[in-house]
């Protein structure tokens, strides 16, 4: 049996980077970004004038112009004017660029506009750069705007659309199959016999992935029978990057996977893990498939299972995306707790925010590690090092989050 | 003018429930359960073994007996079978029935086996219900396991599956027009010439929308033309349940749109919050159209837009789609802060979380409110209230995420 650091630490030395491939901009929604982004000219490319107004040059005003003669007005979208006289001015819309020879915008409301004559308000000053966006401001030319390895949001698109990446440089979303095992477990739709369950874990399972940013995953089940995992496995492990299975692992008679997994070439990293749930968690990497693929076995049990994803696949799947690390942030136990066993415990747990902005997590006072309806009603998992076993109340723990 | 809060309070005030629909469980990812979940059956529907082992009557232990002889193989997917004699056991599987007559399970690696006889390694000891899941214990037929107006995640779909559901109850997701308008903006693919600038409030405001669950978005951009804007505003009244404007709705001489909506019948609940960004919010309710589509203009700056989005027209939809009001979180200043006028000042800001669990917010030292880049590095805005000028560092303000 290792330890959850030992354990974390073989899957991780494990991963290889994904490929790369270009995407649609309009597609790479929650993927990794594999190339930084500059700025391909000055951002804002122009100065940009920030209101509706009159563009006039500033030292004019200094010199006490207050009346100043309409010349043109300038739109958004149109090429930039110039001004013809000091003391003439532009009118202009929000996003138009400022005139040569202006350096300011003043705001319509500021000002009396009297036939072809704009007047200053008493007591309006104009001042350089008032109401303008300066060129280059946000960013100069080539300058970097955003770096390889972050999760592509809303934002990151958006800056990516107005530097014309209709195309980007992406991780490869791996391909992901979710193999469900057990005799007792029957379709969503089916009316169970008593002692049949119906199946979960596959859906918990690849839509906390989808959730993630791993679109690409399937489902399969398989029936409690040697050859037709056998047959599966072999096949399977040509197919996908990453097999992640919920049950057959522990020391059942009917788990046939560990035997199945050997003969197809998959060498064993480690099993059993000193932690609750999830002590029989089994990992390891094909040595003869041309793509090596990573092979996750989970305990079937459905806390164990979720638990097992979000502490241990995710981060895997996000270490071989390039995604950034993201840091664990602690929580503060909201009770005290007790856990003698020498076993990391990750212990489900809502989050709540006080006034004050520290973040607690209270604990779910569970039953069994089954128990995955209350589990609904939680954010996450603390992890509770198997090194201490008294746990005060406000205790500084990680907090695991899960995929929402 | 009015205020942020009164602001909210009107566009709240506006919004009628969707209607709801039924969807297959497979797709209800982030969408809002309109349907309370309740137990088809006890949970776990028998007594579960949560470990490989035997089965037997705990009393018999009790009474002194160590070695059992072993009767059968219960396993998971099996009909419950029962204990013959009293010093019997059946060898058991993880997740098979706990056998008739047998109360607990003693783990395999606290056995030995010899034959066809297991004996009870020295210490152990056999406790009622030690190794099962009790029939019933996560819950009983009938319970309430979701409430109403919860967004599904990857575990509260797990747990319609394991009830049964193969479609779920949902809010319908509305049908959102996004619609940006201005002659200075052009595709992302195209080299703008000096005066225009690529468009990108489409994307970001579609893609802030899809993380957020809403997922039927369409795009469209408005040339800066009456007849055209007139059209299209009658057209898409008919089709969409909101129209989310991006730009064109200050006081420019090519602001269109406050025109059309009212020719088509949109009435204005307001425009002009006292607030930064975004002052020249508007929001008005169709009373001809028969779906009343709600209309939100949202100023044309990328950070206005998107700001907007988070403060106003998200809250909305959830509003419309029933989903159970979240709290809206504090998160401390990092730094003391400034910002005179009598306006509510959204300011974006970097999370961190530091060791005691606290989350403090840096703020962006920003230029103008159009530098999206560097709006890309943080992870939401502070709302700093219009009452209040000076901020001292470890206030605690409340923090709006951006959509992830």
């Amino acid at each position: 049996m290792i330890t959850v650091e030992e354990a974390q630490a073989r899957i991780l030395e494990s991963i290889a980077p994904l490929q790369t491939e270009r995407a649609p901009v309009y597609t790479c929604l929650d993927r990794v970004l594999a190339e930084p982004l500059l700025a391909d000219r000055d951002l804002p490319p122009f100065n940009r004038s920030t209101f509706d107004g009159f563009a006039i040059a500033s030292q004019e005003a200094a010199n006490g112009t207050r009346a100043f003669s309409i010349q043109a007005t300038a739109f958004a979208g149109e090429p930039q004017l110039a001004l013809q006289k000091p003391d003439s001015c532009i009118e202009i819309m929000t996003g138009a660029p400022v005139p040569e020879g202006a350096d300011c915008v003043i705001k319509i409301e500021d000002t009396d506009k009297d036939g072809a004559v704009a007047q200053l308000k008493e007591g309006i000053v104009a001042k350089p750069s008032l109401g303008v966006h300066q060129q280059g401001s946000d960013a100069e030319t080539g300058q970097e705007l955003l770096k390889p390895g972050c999760r592509l949001t809303a934002k990151e698109i958006a800056i990516a659309a107005s530097i014309g990446k209709s195309e980007l440089l992406v991780a490869k979303d791996p391909s992901i199959v979710i193999v469900t095992t057990g005799n007792e477990l029957v379709d969503i739709a089916s009316v169970p016999l008593p002692h049949q369950i119906r199946r979960s874990n596959d859906l918990s399972l690849s839509l906390a992935l989808r959730s993630s940013g791993y679109q690409r995953v399937d489902r399969h089940h398989l029936a409690d029978d040697p050859e037709e995992t056998e047959a599966f496995v072999a096949d399977a492990l040509g197919k996908y990057d990453v097999l992640i299975l919920a049950g057959g692992v522990s020391k059942g008679k009917k788990d046939y996977l560990p035997e199945a997994l050997q003969k197809a070439g998959v060498r064993k990293a480690f099993q059993w893990v000193s932690q609750r749930p999830g002590k029989p968690l089994w990992f390891g990497v094909s040595e003869t498939s041309p793509q090596h693929p990573r092979v996750f076995a989970l305990p079937g049990n459905p806390v164990s299972c979720f638990t097992c994803l979000h502490r241990y696949v995710l981060p895997a799947l996000d270490l071989a995306s390039g995604l950034t690390e993201k840091p664990i942030h602690n929580a503060l136990l909201s009770e005290p707790f007790r856990f003698p066993p020498p076993l990391t415990l990750f212990l489900p747990a809502s989050l709540h925010i006080d006034k004050e902005a520290r973040c607690w997590a209270t604990p779910l006072p569970f039953n069994t590690s089954g128990d995955f309806v209350s589990v609904a009603s939680t954010d996450g998992f603390l992890e509770l090092p198997a090194t201490q076993s008294e746990f005060e109340k406000g205790s500084a723990l990680p907090f695991y989050p899960w995929s929402v």
